[in-house]
């Protein structure tokens, strides 16, 4: 097993490609009207889905985050190895029940635990994202011309993203509409930055 | 972060086609029938999803026609950058509603309501493709032997389809015969022309 | 859109592993036992969802097999073209009916219109695939070493199948045990006459 | 068909990939609230869906180590052939039946057919790899680098894994939690010993 480590990153990347695209399109089938409804009554039904509606953005676009930022990671890596397939496979894990999260929150929206569950959930996939990226960093699997100052700079933008995904399921105790304006915080951190990055340059 | 403009346009396609296999795939498990039938109710059991099946062969021919343009596009790129991907996760975010949209006209074809956000569905998915093929014009991610006019015609014959999907949900307020009608244009639109082109060469 | 003749065949290929991928496998979530059952009715409950697993069996055979030939043919193609893209997405969609019908025969084993309906969509997989292979013979889009003999046998085994299925449908209606037969014949006549030919290399 | 036996695995990988990520990812789904819980209910509710999300782990964990050893073994097979694919795909086959046995499983934690059908359907998919494994050895597929060895070694731990399960679906008539310890004795068994295997390096 000594030629495990030139091990190409491909395939792990078109297992998380796969396994990501499962995770991020299947959550739209919960967006069922279940009753069938009439001219009178489909107003109320649709009305009814909406926080359904809202919860499936918000996972979409968290999740969409975490591909693009997997995708960037993978591109600087030079080989897999055993243990990083296991910490991708990790990440898959808890990236794998953000579905969960998302119907228990879309069909119960102003219980608290399902904001406080939806908030652990993104916790744990940050977390485990954030452990993936130390690996890498700390076994030199990146590419030489990489500058990793740029790495620990995105590594503490992670931290940040785990306090607050940690904060808001708390915080859920106190108000779920607390939560749900932290769950919008991390995508917009993602996104302002990137725009100043890009006139820096 | 300064070779993030040199990522191949692989993963991205890779990404892409998951997403679209899924979308595209998975609508047809609500082709069941709900009741279990006899030999007597079996026929008005089958002639009650018939609706259903209609809606998934519009929406499967739709999304192929849409994955074959994005197929075409993406073999003309040279390289992808960050702004590409969100174009493009803009683009799968709209198509994955799709089967929301599907399911909706499917088991309430009479609802002029269905027929709105159809409409409306595919409108949004049009545009998200428009926005993705401007950026790419715009910003020269073509390879440069690719015929910029070609691009522009086809972005006029997309405002078209964007007009009609427009019209189509609109119209669905003074029929839904009409909505119909309009669904089927596109398609054919798209087979049509590409006849006339292989024509004239 | 000169180049468009030069597109490999890579990502139609990609796009048909994730479509066929999903379509065999997320038919086994038909497979559930449909009451909580306990020590004494689990038994029964089994039992009943007996036919499903073997419809569900039989199709993901059926399917196999159009994988390995589709693997096979596309192995062999130089490159693609606008047509065979719509050829293949032909091909998908007819497949894509299938867990339709395993879900039909598997409720309803006795229906003669369950029988009829799986011999159906198996007919037109089996057609739009015949289609397919016509297409590349007939265009010269086949590696130029590739026997174009062996081809035109393949072609001829397909008609065989092609016929099997018609006969399977409407035979259902005199004996829906003729048509379940008539089911497992096509894989056995693929699997048999291949370890002819191996014996006779 | 004299040049089937060059195929690159290129396609059979991503093929696996695609059915392993789907059958990993959509087990998820039954991860659902049943009831429309209350504040007072909710405990009682997520109580009762707490072994279907162990269930779901485990399964999830057991199905990531035979990708694991699925992405090891194809990295160090020279090209496929027509056997080969059916080996894959019968080993797919029976991964496709996981997600029946964790429902079933998850829903009746108690039952002992539970485990008993659980444990079967991780013998036969274990007994399919190792199926896989011996005919890629016989046949000489393996990259002429690799140590045979090594693989031999590997097949005598699936001899042990093969037994496990076997004996995890028996002793289920015994008493459940025996049949439950044994499921996590594999997987543990997968982690350890590679532990040491690198310390030896």
């Amino acid at each position: 097993m000594s030629n495990t480590n030139q091990i190409p990153t491909s395939r792990i990347e078109a297992f998380s490609d796969g396994v990501i695209a499962i995770i991020i399109t299947v959550m739209v089938f919960d967006l069922k009207l279940q009753e069938i409804p009439t001219d009178k009554t489909i107003w109320k039904e649709l009305i009814k889905i909406a926080p359904k509606f809202i919860s499936y953005a918000i996972s979409f676009l968290t999740l969409a985050i975490m591909w693009v930022n997997h995708h960037q990671l993978f591109h600087q890596i030079k080989h897999t190895d055993r243990k990083l397939l296991w910490y991708s496979i990790h990440l898959l894990f808890w990236m794998s029940i953000v579905p969960f999260g998302t119907n228990f929150i879309g069909a119960n929206p102003l219980l608290w635990q399902a904001s406080f569950f939806y908030g652990i959930i993104f916790f744990m996939s940050a977390l485990s994202f954030t452990m993936l990226r130390n690996y890498v960093i700390q076994t030199n699997l990146l590419h030489e011309s990489i500058n990793k100052q740029a790495h620990i700079k995105i590594r503490n933008k992670n931290r940040i993203a785990l306090s607050i995904y940690l904060l808001a399921a708390f915080l859920s105790l106190v108000s779920v509409y607390i939560s749900f304006a932290l769950f919008l915080v991390v995508p917009t951190m993602y996104f302002i930055p990137e725009k100043i990055t890009h006139l820096e340059k």
